[in-house]
């Protein structure tokens, strides 16, 4: 399989990440997103919504959105529950990742480290703030309670969170006062395969 | 099971569909988001992340997310491909859903609908506007091939779809130029165990 990703990105740092745990092999096709590689006439029929990381499977089929990825890739890993209820909790947080924590915390990232704060952008970058915390609010509360977000066993809600979770300080989020999330970071990074995001 | 919802809200309204389609039954209770009643200490007992539709069931266990939760009760039944990569793509449209298409359609229906376009967000009503005609494009790009978003049978995703893309004129909205997406709304709504939207 091909993935097709930009290194910087924490979405596509998701799909290393688990393929590292999993042994996974696959091949790395880099995508620069700052320079419009993923708006290309070449690139939209791979993923018409221009977005990476973009998977295509051997027989050619493409999947897209990070989180549709890690399920299709970790499905029948220790990495899924069996238990329908916890994979539902997996799931649930796998939505929020999208909803609730990415585009507050990855988006002020981007505009801070990729796009070097332009004045131009820093007013929609101080909105990001509250909406980052709060999701780390959220995260510390269950992170109190169970040794990683669905329960004391890791699955792919953790992989999904650690992407952006262990660079919030990159997008100007401090986590001092997350403790519980500072230990889970600490759990993720002492997994033996585990592979650390590249630049 | 118990439904926390309130009806004007898209996301909330595909489990009332989700419910309809498959025959389940619930308990719905109200929550006013308008009132704040997403916010209150009871409420976030419930739901730390302050969101709804958020699930109870029988045994007193709760699920956030509407999309997990289509996926947690739509498990087993016909709206879910038992093909891996349908599977997938079903996915993929899920997380679509929630980070390219709600955020641009379903918020500019609440500015313009639930609050009545205030003066102090008609700026950021515009913005929306862009990514909402993006994300109905990708849509378009595939209902033009087949008769439902992952294959020619209706499954989760044309569910989550469906909610906020057949209100989307109530946040100004045009599917004028969207005749496949057109059709693919008079199919979800000619099957017979249909529900439509409250208000």
């Amino acid at each position: 399989m091909i993935i097709y990703g930009d290194g910087r990105s924490g979405n596509c740092y998701k799909l290393q990440l688990l393929c590292a745990l999993l042994g996974l092999d696959y091949q790395w096709r880099a995508v620069d997103i700052m320079a419009g590689e993923t708006r290309t006439e070449s690139f939209l029929k791979l993923n018409p919504n221009g977005k990476v990381p973009t998977l295509i499977l051997d027989d050619g089929r493409t999947l897209a959105e990070s989180n549709a990825i890690l399920l299709y890739l970790g499905e029948g890993s220790a990495l899924v529950p069996d238990d329908a209820y916890l994979r539902a909790r997996m799931l649930q947080w796998l939505f929020f990742e999208q909803y609730s924590h990415e585009p507050y915390i990855a988006v002020a990232r981007f505009i801070k480290l990729y796009q070097g704060m332009p004045e131009a952008r820093k007013a929609e970058y101080e909105t990001r703030l509250p909406g980052g915390y709060r999701a780390l609010t959220v995260m510390e509360q269950q992170l109190a309670e169970s040794d990683f977000l669905v329960s004391d066993q890791l699955t792919l809600a953790d992989i999904a969170l650690y992407a952006y979770t262990h660079v919030a300080h990159e997008g100007g989020f401090s986590l001092e006062a997350y403790s519980a999330i500072r230990r889970w970071l600490q759990r993720v990074e002492s997994i033996p395969s585990y592979r650390p995001m590249d630049n």
